[in-house]
């Protein structure tokens, strides 16, 4: 790695981010309100399992209240939403976290989107991608706002520059890219279908890699200066980036694990503690 | 223009939908359905008079029943949404458009989401945008579906090609993009603050022009045999392209007028034509 590389702190980020909502947490339990997040895990995948985990103990550790909901593998579309509907009903739950993906026979979409706005934290709602992609959402997708925050918190500029995001999916890609279309930047969306993908990503000034195949950025695509933030995860604890390789090249990278990860459980949180805040005010 | 240019002849395509759509609203007849369109005017914009009679026409001429409502230019936002809330409940009523722009003073945003999804047949509503960049809209933005449309029509490949959309609006260059990218384009989206355009511009094997500003893109941008798509309609009949000039290096081009305009009219009227048919099915 260069000894120039800035090596962008995802703890340092969410860190930043929980001193903060500690503060409201505090302010919030003064007025009776304990800020809830719910949980659903369908099934016993391990991984999904663990991530919940994570999120409940974040939640612990800053006083936010966590339920934990567990369905069993074979639980059906209809039932799961019944229960998210439970959820929305529920006055004392602010945030629901339907944590993915679902197993298969299961309609996702049609879950995610049985989540209220108002309670959609993780901003997966069919709606709430729009209002995000027009600027208004209260709830942005929890890794595209993480990425945002990062870039944010060490002032590295977006407007202007070119970036080139690799995926396209619905909580990750097409959100990342609207967010970062609004913040001014000229996006160019690549995906598995892509010709000469090296040579669309060299032109990136910010590279975000979410695309779910471990280390596959190359080194050698990476414009020397480029910014990259690797929204992966894969198994082996590797994210989408070569990192050393890339590393090399870029001005500032996002290391896995570390990097965009623990700032998306920090922007869940944030979500969370806003909800609470708006039924305050409502 | 090189001889070897193929103009895509908007008046062509329009043509080939409205002859199937006649059938269907032959069909529809038989069964007692009327299709209706419902075109909302506030003010007296000479321009956007001129549209929604253009688009009143056209509905006649398909035998497409059209109520026009004409509102006053100091109507309040409160009072467009009740006159849209009165259409979402007309049961006779299958489409709504209300025409954009609206003065300053309403909260077009407000007046848009107002319109029942399934009127929406000019597709402005935040959820049909997230609806079709997700790939399940009932009824797109029209002059993207237009845009769409025409490539279809002259079967052009999308899958693979590098799309630059020049524009970032809610109903025309986000939804564009969206479509281009779920038909597996690499799509690079381009505004006001992009920096060197000319070199983007220049990599679209596909340029979709929604930038509202008379023949900015200029005929050395484009690479030689790109397939040109122009959405604007400025003053003096002309559109975003400089057309000698692009059409001198595109292998296809959308004239304007009688290019995407036409067009996008066209899928106005299917929308309001699927719309109807849906109600006979539910």
């Amino acid at each position: 790695m260069s000894t120039e590389t800035l090596i962008l702190d995802g703890k340092a980020v969410s860190d930043d981010l929980k001193v903060k909502l500690a503060v409201k947490v505090e302010q919030l339990k003064a007025k009776g309100v304990t800020p809830c997040l719910a949980t659903i895990l369908v099934g016993d995948d391990p991984a999904s399992a663990t991530y919940v985990r994570m999120k409940g103990n974040a939640c612990q550790r800053l006083g936010i209240e966590s339920r934990k909901i567990e369905l069993k593998a074979s639980t059906t579309t209809e039932e799961l939403i019944a229960a998210i509907r439970q959820l929305n009903e529920d006055s004392a739950v602010h945030g629901i976290l339907l944590q993915h993906p679902v197993p298969h026979h299961i309609d996702e979409r049609a879950a995610f989107d049985a989540i209220a706005i108002e309670k959609d934290v993780d901003g997966v709602t069919t709606l709430g991608f729009s209002q995000n992609a027009f600027g208004f959402a209260d709830y942005p997708s929890c890794t595209p706002a993480a990425i945002i925050a990062i870039m944010d918190y060490y002032k590295l500029p977006i407007e202007g520059k070119h970036a080139v995001v690799i995926g396209r999916s619905p909580i990750l890609g097409k959100p990342v890219s609207m967010m970062l279309l609004n913040r001014n930047a000229t996006v160019t969306i690549c995906h598995s279908k892509t010709n000469n993908l090296g040579d669309i990503v060299a032109q990136g000034d910010i590279v975000v890699a979410a695309v779910g195949k471990p280390k596959f950025i190359q080194g050698e695509w990476i414009k020397p200066g480029a910014v990259v933030l690797d929204a992966g995860y894969n198994k082996g604890n590797v994210g989408d980036v070569d990192y050393e390789a890339c590393a090399e090249r870029a001005s500032a990278i996002t290391p896995v694990p570390a990097g965009v990860g623990p700032v998306t459980i920090a922007t869940l949180l944030k979500h969370t503690v806003e909800a609470a805040e708006r039924t305050l005010k409502s």
